[in-house]
């Protein structure tokens, strides 16, 4: 198909087409003619999976390059790939800078997830994070421990698993990693969005008498 | 306590202090002399909160604005204020721009909350994310509805009933209202760290022999 086209079915304009190609983001289309391009079936569904990345995941485009680049490199496993989506996709609150409060936040977290049993690597933003909720949690007076995100840990762990479990059985490792990596970006979208609506819910009936306003 | 105290107590350097005040995030202190004013407890403190919802929930001086009338506006319900801390609480993918297939997305969503008996506002922005992440879903080629979310909303549903339940009995309008604010940003990180964490653990149990990568 003609990029015209590709626009038309992706419903992404042509520049954006055009600089999601320059960008590398989109492998370049057979050419035709000197200034005509062909595409396939494959860069409509390439373009989709960026624009998710792009638009649902708000990754800056060198994220969305480094996470491509372990989509389509067929030497590094699963976890790998996975490994580099989650340390690529941003993480709301990784780049907090560091308070006098930190490095005792840092450690409780570290103790916290010993005491879980989970095993995760040394960098992972995860930890960083989690150590700087922590902190700002203390510096607004709330004594706590690192076991305040137990329920959350809890909640998450079962719900990784059986995400993880959920992987298609058979179907291609391209298939396969694109499904992890779609699952992290959209059902995190989606799990923030239905906590906030849940909250919204349970804070009418307990505030509100059960009506929500129509804010 | 002088600029100078305020700025060692809260880790923050005395031009962010000054912009937080140029910005009314903060109340002025009580002027002492010509170019020197006094802060108590309370400057420190909301410092602090201001800080949480910029640095750990990265939200716009704007919206952190718009949240902290909202706390301090004693007319309004604790409803009204989660209300308003959602509506200002930037919500990645809400940007989104519609695509073709957003209209039909959001006509399934409505459907989806109300068959599960989710009393929400019309414009809630969670709506239009949820929205947005299935028509995702589909123009990647997942032949999946609403219901896709169904787990997540069942978890979403549980955590938000207990975390609306632990709003502090007893305590003062002003800190439940902050408690619900920074519970709702300072959680929300949390657990999308912690699924995170927990996908990288189950992943490495799963596709890495129960070892995590160094990576």
């Amino acid at each position: 198909m003609r990029v015209s086209e590709l626009s038309a079915r992706s419903g992404r304009s042509i520049p954006t087409i055009k600089y999601y190609l320059r960008e590398g983001l989109l492998p370049p289309g057979r050419r035709t003619a000197a200034n005509q391009a062909d595409y396939g079936d494959d860069h409509l569904h390439r373009l989709r999976l960026v624009t998710t990345l792009v638009e649902v995941g708000n990754l800056p485009v060198a994220t969305v390059r480094t996470v491509l680049a372990a989509v389509d490199d067929e030497d590094r496993s699963m976890h790998e790939v996975l490994g580099a989506a989650h340390h690529g996709l941003a993480l709301r609150g990784a780049e907090a800078p560091p308070s006098g409060a930190i490095g005792e936040a840092e450690a409780d977290v570290d103790r916290f997830l010993e005491r879980l049993g989970w095993s995760v690597a040394t960098g992972s933003p995860g930890k960083r994070v989690l150590a700087g909720a922590l902190a700002s949690l203390r510096g607004l007076g709330w004594h706590v421990g690192a076991d305040v995100f137990s329920r959350y840990a809890a909640v998450a762990d079962e719900l990784a698993e059986w995400e993880l479990g959920r992987t298609p059985a058979g179907a291609s490792r391209s298939r396969t990693v694109e499904a992890v990596v779609v699952g992290t970006v959209v059902f995190e979208v989606a799990l923030v969005a239905l906590r906030r609506l849940a909250q919204e819910r349970h804070s009418a009936i307990r505030f509100a008498g059960g009506t929500s306003t129509g804010r």
